[in-house]
């Protein structure tokens, strides 16, 4: 039995999800794959807990959770006020899980905690997408001289496998294209605009009423979110190192209702589509709205669903579409990571 | 740089086409994944070819399969009579490729073929259904004391990624459900039968004439070809070892012109469904014509199309379509698992 130890920095909705996926499925952990997770410590705004040798006690860990307590308040084990940084100063573990709120302005605080991570050599699975896309290259970098590893499909749409199609189902395949569907709630306004013939407006209130869209859309409607998992994408199946500049970004908010009208009438869907393409032997990666043939897999994923459809030469058209966008998904995805580092891939 | 020395067993359209991708892509292989695969043996019907210590050239295999030769004739390596028993016996290599005709009375002559490469701890990657099907107990037991290792992803629908998806991309996940549209025949009838609301025979006839459907198209209509690989996916991913006789088999020659139109009524469409479901704490697996609920994500793979879904606790519903249903893509997926065996899982 393997034990693995792991720090969780960011004890939020992700966070929770996933110390609750471990503590849910620690026996089928044990008998499917031979691992046996030990959460080492858990960090988050006010302070954190940290294990003695044995882990921290999942059940216990599940009460602070289900009676809403913080980290740092937990019996014999909570200290309050201790920072991520100060953590990753004094402890030791395998593994970094970071699932601190995503900054797109200078990857704070996870630049620090991911940093450091590495710089032990531990392996990083992040399910948060500022560093990594603010500062890709410096960290690729750090994993050449470290030793760790980082691995990121929480941070690439979640649940849904873009970068996992696109190494393992694909491997051997040259990829031609990429083309995904990766926000849920760009794709949720321009389905009911679609199906009601409203306009935008009227379907991003519908969307915001029901929770789909943030009261600040921007980083969805704008295009900003799916640019930044296609620039994970190409980054990571296309050996790119592509930052937020390199990428033209066109989002949701110009789509007018005669756009979509006109597209239905010539048999076609308006989605907003991230995009990486061999264009005359040069990489193309953009994000913006695109009307497809009604044939085409990605033209029949409608609402919140998401979907990516790889090119490639000798396998054809392979397309993946679903999995759950909520916190249970990217903590599910965080999972995952963490047993192909430990389970499925080489050192 | 890591060689590999292969020995492929069938020499037809998809032993091939193996062949051919090798060659195509050796600097592929070499810059992005660094390995060297070497092609150490060819058996077809008529003979073998063997290679010196550095592999058969591969530029004179092409030149041999442009001119459609028998690989008994090669130059300087054919060795006309040769079996792939013998050449099991005599040599030794990393892996063996098996892309002889299925067979589903006996297995054979693969059966042979892989047991000998086990025996000898050689890792097998094979494209043939038959012993897979036939004999799963028995070659687990045979891994269990070998040390080899058997990859089946080219059996199991080629191209379209089932067992992939099934063990990576939802690792950690639990399944409760997988569906799939695993036989390319079947779903093209159907398709025609909805779109023309013609009758069985037709929709046959024209699949006939196409090439699609075989002379004799039991394999595909009764089922057949459906059953096998749900059995592969079954046995894999859910650790069983179910048999032929394990599996309820129904398959499309009984779908009337009224069943369709009675379904596309309900707003349905019906399709031949693989399928492996929890029910009461029993694993189900079956094979069926199904009628899908309009928006079910199988529900809009048509014509020889495949796709395959996965219900799941943890990352909701996985779907994935397409990939070449073709000898390249069946090749696509041996190469595929190559980099898998060779670059990805651990030993």
């Amino acid at each position: 039995m393997t034990p693995i130890r792991i720090i969780v920095c960011g004890f939020g909705n992700v966070g929770r999800a996933f110390v609750r996926l471990i503590e849910d499925k620690q026996d089928d952990l044990k008998n499917r794959y031979g691992i046996a997770p030990k959460i080492h410590a858990v960090v988050d705004i006010g302070g954190a807990a940290i294990a003695d040798t044995h882990g921290l006690p999942l059940d216990q860990l599940r009460e602070l959770m289900d009676s809403g307590q913080s980290i740092e308040r937990m019996a014999s084990f909570g200290r309050p006020g201790m920072s991520g940084a100060a953590i990753l100063q004094t402890l030791s573990a395998d593994v970094l899980v970071e699932a601190t709120p995503t900054n797109l302005v200078d990857g704070e605080p996870a630049r620090t905690h991911i940093n450091a991570a590495l710089k032990k050599g531990m392996d990083v699975i992040t399910a948060n997408k500022g560093p990594v896309v603010l500062f890709y290259k410096d960290l690729q970098e750090r994993i050449q001289s470290s030793g760790g590893r980082l691995f990121m499909s929480a941070a690439t749409a979640a649940a849904l496998p873009t970068l996992d199609v696109g190494k393992l189902c694909t491997a051997g395949a040259h990829i031609r294209a990429v083309e995904g569907i990766l926000n849920g709630t760009t794709n949720y306004i321009l389905t009911r605009m679609g199906q009601e013939g409203c306009d935008y407006t009227t379907a991003l209130q519908a969307a915001q009423d029901l929770g789909i869209a943030e009261t600040d859309p921007t980083l969805d409607v704008e295009g900003f979110d799916t640019r930044n998992k296609i620039i994970l994408i190409a980054n990571q199946l296309f050996d790119q190192c592509l930052g937020i500049t390199d990428v033209e970004t066109v989002g949701i908010t110009g789509v007018r209702r005669e756009d979509i009208e006109k597209a239905q009438t010539d048999g076609r869907v308006i989605k907003l589509i991230g995009s990486v393409r061999w264009e005359n032997n040069r990489l193309c990666v953009k994000v913006a709205p695109e009307a497809l043939e009604a044939d085409h897999p990605l033209a029949g994923v409608h609402l919140s669903e998401k979907g990516i459809s790889f090119d490639t030469d000798s396998m054809g058209r392979i397309t993946v579409t679903g999995g759950h966008s909520s916190p249970t998904g990217a903590a599910a995805a965080l999972l995952k990571d963490l047993l192909h580092a430990y389970c499925f891939y080489r050192e």
